[in-house]
């Protein structure tokens, strides 16, 4: 039976199918936005559709952009023959929060997960590999402290090892099992300068 | 600075702004629906703008409805005699999903309350008021049962006292202080049983 409206209904259909939203929050979500002026739900759909279609990857770093490089690859005063390896943007954000790294960033967009069936293939590391063909003097792994990022971490470094580019992993400052997102940046800047030769 | 670009900042603010979600929940979910397919993206935004545009209130009941009498007030096999007072929507559908009142409701949207400046001409008590013009039998308040929710049914039990119709009001086996949606519909139940005149 159809309690409020189809609409509704609807709405809290989409809403409870994001991460993190369950069933009750969707509803509350749904009420929350129809008792919203016309206006400000109108401008939410915008922008949700507006940030859909035009942010795609940095042709660089392949972080998200709506440029076809970054600010961060498109600043000059950035250095640019050290990059840091990240699993996503949100650790990109992470890292940049300190406001202390001045390198660049690769954004690989997942790490390998043979238990989830992601092999090297399936993120951005062909695409580090081209990177290194330009004047580059390290290579800093910052992927999570999981088994995914320590499995990700060995395989890049055995990859890069051969080319005598530095390579080096941020140090143990992270708990392990955490991810980078959830840390001070206290820690991060630890771990950063404690980062030792793989 | 602007870490990934306006678009996704914009929408990370947007959904922040929504209850119960945090800036790290709305990076999120923006990471997330970047990710995702366009097209559902897309329907995600029209669910959103439609939800909101298409969405009233019962002209009866005052609940959310994309009609003019919600299927609840237009269902001839329900008691229309026996209204059931109620504070918003989701009270409602809790209360519905029982599947054993056969009455109708009445939706304040709100209740009373001195602290946030709430009062008798912000809800909608006079609709309820018109309401008892027809031929009612009896007026159950099923009103949270907290401060609000209390002074709420006080109030509405003064005002309809002296039209000698039958006012009940949802027994105490709600816990004190708990909200209506959130309790399990056994409990909603022994509490409909258990009403007593006020």
């Amino acid at each position: 039976m159809e309690l409020y409206s189809g609409y509704i209904n609807k709405l809290i259909e989409e809403l409870s199918s994001l991460p993190g939203i369950g069933n009750k929050s969707a509803q509350r979500l749904a009420f929350h936005l129809i008792n919203q002026p016309e206006e400000r739900v109108r401008r939410l759909a915008d922008t949700l559709v507006d940030a859909r279609s035009k942010v795609r990857y940095c042709s660089d770093c392949f972080t998200l952009t709506d440029r076809d490089t970054c600010p961060i690859c498109a600043n000059a005063n950035r250095d640019h023959k050290t990059i840091m390896v990240v699993e996503n943007p949100r650790d990109l954000a992470a890292y940049e929060k300190t406001g202390k790294y001045e390198g660049v960033y690769h954004v690989l967009h997942g790490a390998i997960s043979p238990m989830l069936g992601i092999g090297p293939g399936d993120i951005k590391l062909k695409e580090l590999i081209a990177r290194l063909q330009k004047d580059v003097d390290e290579v800093i792994i910052a992927t999570n402290s999981s088994l995914e990022g320590e499995t990700t971490a060995m395989y890049i470094s055995k990859l890069i090892k051969p080319t005598g580019i530095r390579v080096t992993r941020i140090a143990s400052g992270v708990p392990v099992g955490g991810d980078l997102e959830n840390i001070d940046e206290v820690t991060l800047l630890r771990a950063l300068d404690g980062r030792k030769d793989l």
